[in-house]
């Protein structure tokens, strides 16, 4: 499943431009340069301004780390279940759990508030690259702030008075080699209407995770809402309820999370050493601890299946990932071309002159940050990750003392533009499982334990006498489980922070110096330099190659193309379209192959030669979760939820046996009207 | 700590020979090529023939993969803690826990049976190189099957109607360059005579393993028994109760685990991309799951003990394999000397004519295991590692089919001489919990389904219509829990077997043939390949390189050399020694810091200046657990038990900041006498 695994990630995002010219349907493009004529040559189909700026303004940025889109002219969204899982685990109860057995909304009164999630809708993009200056001359701890300053000023100006609705961000694309400021339009008051059961959204469930033929009604809806009311949208995409055929081509929208397919072969190459064995090696305990936490009783697991879900997931794209960067001649591949675009670099002393050496600049930061990586991540980057206390407690600590400077010195996220999103996030009423809290605190101290080394001062600092068997029960007996004393510390701020005896109020503020040392050690060795030369390598790139080929995804808006179709396994040929007749036979009466008993009754009434899901050619990586499958006249048919294995070296390099997996608007039609007897929502879907 | 994670590994063992001179202390020496003129040159110690009989025959192979040696006259015998923890489990009860309290017999007749442990003695080594005849002309299959006659044959003969007591075994070493028979005397009554708290022997647990300093009493003492009496040893090693001193020279003798120090860089390849990961991902998950086990009651904790330690150690030790093979350079360089000796082949038409190509012939034989590699080690290989239950089945099941076959056409492990062990391990009581037996086979089921996929024919054949959770359940069930139906199970052979209703019995006996069909395709497409190859690889090493240095270990025994000796972290000099003073130091009161209480009562007593745990220079690699480390005069000094991180680099190089880590006879001696109040063990130790 494609919801981004890179929401918690900081500032050390991969942005570039592949070396090359662009291969078969690669590119993650922004709206401003789509390749409109390559798509007629190639696909003989006009795509117009109009077409743009409909599907731009009807493609929603989830903050869950997903895409959506709207199909209706009343707010209504499309997404994926899994986009969604976290809404669903924090509206259920012991005695109503709406993954088990899914969510229809009678009626909109019944409609329910998703805590915390935020959807944002691209209004504008400008240039501004001439606004950011150059980098020429400058350190590159220097380089960073001067950037950071001058990314900061933009974005306050252009949202100034405006937060409250609108969000203002200075997107980097190439790497460094333009700046684009992006305007969106926010909602904050996001509503639960339609969710199927996990066992039809993620039928196969992880054994067929990551792979096509696929048999999952992968969908939900939600809404838009505002001062208490849907939200009017006209500029929604059209619903079409009929499947498209093979070799048709198609179009996908979303916020495809950041590629590496412009970084060095030293970037990849510190990926595949270092970052990959390490967040695996983590997620496959931890998945072993929810496991057998998820086993001792049916509420642990009914707790427990938002972040097991999460977990096996972003385990296996991991995992998926470094099988591409193991595959001989990836890294090679990328030496080769690294050394090609340094020959022709140095082969021009004006080019050579602005550029420099940046690829050993690169290595050298990688190798600096192969020293830091595991306190980066553990104190720093991804602490805590599984635990919702600690990140609000993070939150908490850190607005208190950010908000009292100014912009230009807050840390990253914590800009007046990103204040509303963290201060819904934190106050959101959500329900959370004490048990569950204290073992990813015990896992995620045991873990620093085991990489910082017992005796590092770091570890001394965060377990001081305790083990993390004992000091994370202590934690989790936090009074932050309570909504209205976390709006009480919001609100208080600094004062309130200083004076709260809570358990882990008090251990972020006393072990959140040592985090921003090691975020400044990371800053300073790891991402300023890499950044820098990451810039230089852009001008190295444009001047050489042109800027003929799209930029590396940034978790930020872009278009891709390509066509329905299938693809090869053992030699055996994989037909582009599942159908329902499938999923009844692929069914053993045990889970993950289970129907839900409404499928079993719905069976007569289907037609068994629906299309299901749909596999295409289109360029889409982890963040495309939900995005809207659209045809060549700009409707809707489908949603994207899924890749099969090689969509997972898209991180790297595009494939040719690269395919996006999607759920039919077909088959939700159907499943709506004969299985979940929803006419309302059918009605409000086919009205255009 | 290093008790061999190879214990069930199959016949791909890895045997060579390094490509250039040895470095420094380098060198895992077959005791009749000891290099006894380089360490008088080296430290002007004389090591004589009867200085290395009496340590040969003294040195001791236990089958839980660790080594030991014999210290008294009435067959006491020197081990690690680690190496018996797995019958200290066997032996407790939820009453008498020894892994928690230690074990202290108070005499002879309190000295336990270990189940399942069996001793043995090199007795003689003769080289038959001969009598294996020479691959040239034959194809990959031929060769191994010509080989493998050829050994059985040989074997066959030398312990003719003596494997009562001898075992005869045919030592491949240089990959193939030399062939020699060892002949053991072995002792299948092993009993427990002490062993301390583990809290006292694993000090440090986890996070200070494979490190140093340390400060564990990381031994035992078992006893060798024969008709019921203890076995006469006249040739043990004397006792020192005095430690070593700082750069003095020390020797190890024990079983190395197999290296691989002259695999080519393709082996070395596929190790680092497909085996280390696939391993550590499936340890790590399974580690998360038993401490999960583990926390949910104490006598789960209990039961688990074990088998934790063993995943934690083997996680750890191919943890720190995968950070050498990723230390840039390793690869490449091993690729360099690859060329470097083809180039020198290609040069002399003779030479080229023996040796042929057998870097290519290696390299395709690795990329066809990286096809079958998880169908291998799932359902050949490893399945179900951790069921003992699973264990017993599988060796019932296969012994009745060998048993019946001739010699030469039985699986490796099921000779004439091997069926002894096989039936001591399976007939031997020994306590098994379902619980913790279902968790294993769970998981197994589970990753078999998750690594061959869902609709392949193994996994089908392996699930049938079942899910891992309930399967395992039913499996675990097995009335193999009684060691009385295990006697009349391999006591009735294929009859008993074929009347069994036993679920594990008939679940093995079904899914047999697709187990065995893998080991076919392994022998024929990467086994036989690799090595004929590899013959020929060490035939070209001899003729390039001379016969100068060590071959890789391959799980006999072996002598190394060194000297005691510190080593640096993060530039901080660390002294080779630790103190009992240092212990007391360490301690937190807190797991896995926490002293046994009769560590806090004796403090007064002891003298804090007892030397502790050691660091030499002498190569080791797991396997070596419980060695002997024995000075210059012959005496032992210590067990070693460990080494830093740099010693798993010893797998594929030796590296000069390489470091093992010794338990001292100084403080096994003075704990004794203070601690546990064992005046008759000193006594027998103190008598030469």
């Amino acid at each position: 499943m494609l919801r981004s695994p890179l929401i918690a990630r900081a500032a050390f995002v991969a942005i570039g431009l592949s070396a090359g010219p662009a291969l078969a349907d690669e590119g993650l493009w922004t709206f401003d340069n789509f390749p409109a004529a390559a798509v007629k040559a190639k696909y003989g189909v006009t795509i117009d301004q109009a077409w743009l700026d409909r599907v731009q303004h009807a493609t929603i940025g989830l903050s869950t780390g997903c895409s959506a889109s709207v199909v209706s002219s009343e707010g209504l969204v499309l997404t994926n279940h899994h986009c969604i899982l976290d809404c669903a685990q924090s509206l259920s109860t012991p005695q109503q759990d709406y993954i088990k057995w899914g969510f229809i909304a009678a009626n909109r009164r019944e409609e329910r508030l998703c805590p915390g999630l935020q959807a944002e809708i691209l209004v504008s993009i400008t240039d501004v690259t001439e606004g950011i200056g150059d980098d020429a001359g400058q350190s590159a701890t220097n380089f960073a702030k001067t950037r950071d300053a001058a990314i900061t000023a933009i974005e306050q100006e252009a949202c100034n008075g405006k937060t409250a609705i609108l969000r203002c961000q200075v997107v980097t694309l190439y790497h460094g080699g333009q700046y684009e400021l992006y305007t969106y339009r926010k909602y904050s008051d996001v509503r639960l209407v339609f969710a199927p059961e996990l066992a039809t959204a993620f039928f196969g469930g992880d054994p067929d995770n990551f792979n096509f033929p696929r048999y999952d009604l992968e969908c939900s809806f939600v809404r838009l809402y505002e001062n208490g009311q849907p939200v009017k949208t006209p500029e929604h995409l059209r619903w079409s309820a009929a499947a498209p055929t093979d070799g048709e081509p198609v179009f996908v929208a979303g916020d495809p999370s950041p590629t590496q397919r412009a970084e060095t072969a030293d970037q990849l190459s510190f990926i595949r050493n270092i970052q990959l064995p390490q967040t695996l090696l983590r997620y496959s305990e931890l998945r072993g601890r929810l496991i057998r936490f998820s086993e001792e009783s049916p509420e642990q697991a009914r707790v427990a299946a938002d972040r097991l879900f999460s977990i096996e997931n972003g385990y296996k794209a991991r995992y998926g990932q470094l099988l591409a960067l193991n595959e001989p001649g990836l890294i090679e591949g990328r030496r080769e071309a690294d050394l090609e675009l340094k020959a022709k670099v140095d082969a021009n002393p004006k080019l050579k002159a602005i550029v420099g050496n940046p690829w050993s600049e690169i290595a050298q930061a990688e190798n600096a940050y192969g020293d830091i990586y595991a306190a980066y991540e553990l104190l720093e980057n991804n602490p805590a990750k599984g635990s919702d206390l600690y990140g609000w407690a993070r939150t908490l600590v850190r607005s208190a003392a950010e908000r009292q400077k100014p912009h230009s010195e807050r840390l990253p996220g914590f800009s007046d533009g990103g204040l509303p999103l963290l201060e819904k996030g934190v106050t959101d009423a959500k329900p959370v499982d004490p048990k569950l809290e204290q073992l990813e605190l015990e896992f995620w101290l045991s873990k620093a334990r085991e990489y910082l080394t017992v005796d590092a001062p770091q570890t001394k600092l965060m377990l001081g006498k305790e083990i993390p068997e004992e000091l994370s029960a202590r934690l989790a007996s936090s009074r932050l489980i309570d909504p209205a004393y976390r709006k009480q510390l919001w609100d208080g701020g600094q004062a309130a922070v200083d004076a709260s005896d809570d358990p882990l109020i008090r251990y972020v503020v006393a072990t959140d110096r040592a985090a921003r040392a090691v975020r400044k050690s990371y800053e300073e060795q790891v991402a300023g330099p890499v950044e820098r030369a990451q810039a230089r390598l852009a001008k190295a790139r444009f001047a050489v190659y042109g800027t003929s080929v799209a930029p590396d995804a940034t978790s930020t808006p872009r278009l891709s193309y390509g066509k329905i179709a299938g693809w090869t396994v053992h030699d055996q040929p994989v037909p582009p379209f599942t159908y329902f007749k499938g999923l009844y036979e692929r069914a053993t009466g045990q889970p993950p192959f289970q129907l839900a008993e409404r499928w079993i009754d719905a069976k007569p009434k289907l037609n068994p030669n629906t299309v299901l899901d749909i596999s295409s050619t289109a360029d889409i990586i982890p963040g495309n979760s939900g995005s809207p499958l659209i045809n060549a006249k700009g409707e809707v048919i489908g949603a994207i939820f899924d890749g099969n294995r090689f969509m997972l070296s898209g991180f790297f390099a595009y494939d040719s046996r690269f395919r996006g997996v999607s759920v039919s608007t077909a088959a939700i039609t159907e499943a709506l009207e004969k299985v979940y007897l929803d006419p309302e929502l059918v009605e409000e879907l086919r009205a255009q």
